[in-house]
Formats: C-alpha cells, structure tokens, sequence
C-alpha cells in the first residue's frame, strides 16, 4: 500500500472539524459503552462514551475521558453529586437509539424517553441501567482528575456490580463480549462488529504464543 | 438470555488471575497498539498496550495506562529519558508476534529482535516504528500522571507524525482502520478483527440518524 505521511504542521493546519474525525481515528478501535447517571432531583440521563479505560482489576477500577464543555456535561454533573453511574454495552439493536445520546437534548429532557431506551434499576444503585444492554456494570465514583493541557477530566470508578449473560462467562474468568452482541467504535461514528481471531496463551520468554 | 449477577463482594472474593482475567473484559473492546521505544543507550524496545485513549484532537493528545510493576516497565523508563515513542497499530499478519512482546524478557534483549519485527525511523524520531504495521504514530512525551489509587501511570503524548496507508483516509479526514486491518482486543489475551455496521450522521434532537 502507497504510505501517506502528516507532520505536525500539516495535522495542526487541518480545519477543525477535518482534524477532530482525523485524531479521533487514530488512537484504534474504542469502547463504547452508554453512562446512565440521573440527577438529584430525580432526572435520568443517558449519554455515550468512547473514552474509556481499563485503570485496574483489584480493586476493580474503569475510566473515562469526558468534556464538561459538551453534552456530556449533565453526565459529569450527576456523577459529581450523586456518587453513581453505569456503564451500559451497545449492541447493534439499539444502536441508532444509542448514538442519538449524543444530540444536544435539552436540560430538562430525559434522553431515555428522547431516543427510546429503557431505565433499569437495581436494588444497590441510584443510576438507571439500560434495560435493552447485555452487558451492565455499576460504579461509584472514585477520583477525578484535571487533565489541565485541554480542560478534560479523567474520571476514575469503582465497579460495585456487574450483570452480565450467563452464556457469555468462560472458565477462566474471560467474558465473551462478542457472544454478548457488544461493539466497538471507530473515529467520532464509525460504528464495528467483532469476529474472533483467537485467545492466545499467556506469553513467556521461551515459548511462542499459541491459540486456544 | 439469562443473566448473572455480581456484587462487589463477588469480585473481590475471586481468585486473584480470575478477577484479572474478568475484570479486563467488562470495559469493551479495546485499543491495542505495539509501542516503541529506544533508550538512551541505544537499546529498543518494544510493547503491546490495550489501555490506550484518545485525550482530545486539538493539540492532538493520546494517552495510556502503564504499570510500573510489569514486563511495561521499560517503554516506561524509556518514555521519561528521551520522550518519544512511537504507537504501531497490529494487523493479523504479526499478531503473534505482537502478543509475544508482552513476555517478560531480560532487560538487555530488543523485543523487536526477540518477536522477529523491523525497526524503522523516520527523520524526526528516536524511537522505532515498527516496519509490519499499517498505521503508525510518532508521539512527544507531554505528562506523568501518577494515579494514587492501584500505582498505576497515565501517559499523555501529543501526536507529531502520522504515517497511515494513502486508501484509508477518506474525504473527510475519517481514517479506515478496518481496511488498514487494524485489529481489537477483549480481555487480556482474546484478538478480534472488525466488521463495519455503519457510520451514523452527526446526531441533533430533531432528526434521527442514519447510516453513509
């Protein structure tokens, strides 16, 4: 394949909206899960991320990148007053209803009803679950922390409850996302299924990895 | 499909390499990229990382989870003593190879040598690109964050070169990473290639989106 190369220069003398979808692909493919958070008056809110990040599992801990200058405000706003929030998967049948969060609802407007998801609640957990995703996981609020070089904040949450399909769970511990139906995202809206290549084994100096 | 339920407890009574290999699954599909370093001895190395997010597009910034603790220590060490890296997304031709990077070899072996991968430099950079990847990214150190809770490190970099293949980069500025072959993980160990659903419209109350 023919190689086209970017300076610095060249990608900081990109119009803006051509250098967002350009940077936003690069990174590879992302997480995207839909955070259900809901206000201390009582208002739902659903919005989708792809920042995401695996921090730790003991103790069991997930990140996320948010811009508290964008839709995503009303999301950071609740986890900072009401300590909770779940992380909801997306599969291909909700899809459409799920990039929709990203729209610029009013403040007074609950994007449950506005793209026509379903609020789930357990017993543990202030935030609504989305009924219609396989996989669900309930966080409480850990840290947040300034990334000052852009105005964004990393914040950081304790996974308190996790709900996923019986069938999706291996001996191991692994849980099959691509059994569950979850997607991964490309850029600001490419949207991907997964087709397994293979679980490779545990890697070691002498040994050459090796499907299983 | 029935469901499983898991409180905090559940989690935490698990055995330690189950919990790992669980928790490491629940975030989605994620990132993966080999990086490249050189220290300043002149010694390369080279290292597979999934805990990889995209931090904002204008400067354009990535960053990334390092333990300290691990076989990741070196493109740590390597990163704060001569701030450049290089990220290398992996394609199914090498994954093998790519995978065996994370065996913990002696401090004194390149894992380009030791995987059977190519160094390659541009002009600018001191650190290895890795000649069998499609997309690569050159980075400046720009920050350590130190996070308190499990010692574990958030790198940010800001992206100084971009080289990708000429027919993946659409009109827009969108970057093809399935075509490039760019592949995803789950979990700690599980290697997926994607299938395209869609890219979705910009999303705005009043319409509902749609596929292009």
């Amino acid at each position: 394949m023919n190689k086209k190369q970017f300076s610095h220069a060249d990608i900081m003398n990109f119009d803006q909206r051509y250098r967002a979808i350009f940077i936003n692909s690069l990174g590879g493919f992302k997480s995207i899960c839909l955070i259900g958070t809901k206000s201390k008056s009582g208002l739902s809110n659903l919005a989708i991320f792809s920042s995401i990040v695996h921090i730790g599992a003991n103790p069991p801990l997930v990140g996320f990148i948010v811009r508290p200058d964008s839709a995503e405000r009303h999301t950071l706003e609740n986890i900072l007053e009401t300590k909770f929030y779940t992380l909801n998967h997306i599969k291909e049948s909700f899809l459409k209803n799920a990039h929709q969060t990203s729209a610029r609802y009013p403040s007074e407007v609950s994007e449950f009803e506005a793209v026509k998801l379903t609020e789930e609640y357990s017993k543990e957990f202030y935030a609504p679950f989305v009924r219609e995703s396989e996989v669900q996981l309930g966080l409480e609020f850990h840290e947040k922390i300034d990334l000052k070089i852009n105005g964004t904040i990393l914040i950081i949450g304790e996974i308190k409850e996790v709900i996923i399909p019986e069938n999706c769970l291996s001996e191991d511990g692994f849980v099959n996302l691509q059994l569950a139906g979850t997607l991964t995202c490309s850029g600001l809206d490419s949207y991907h299924s997964t087709s397994l290549i293979n679980r490779l084994t545990y890697a070691k100096p002498e040994t050459w990895p090796t499907g299983f």
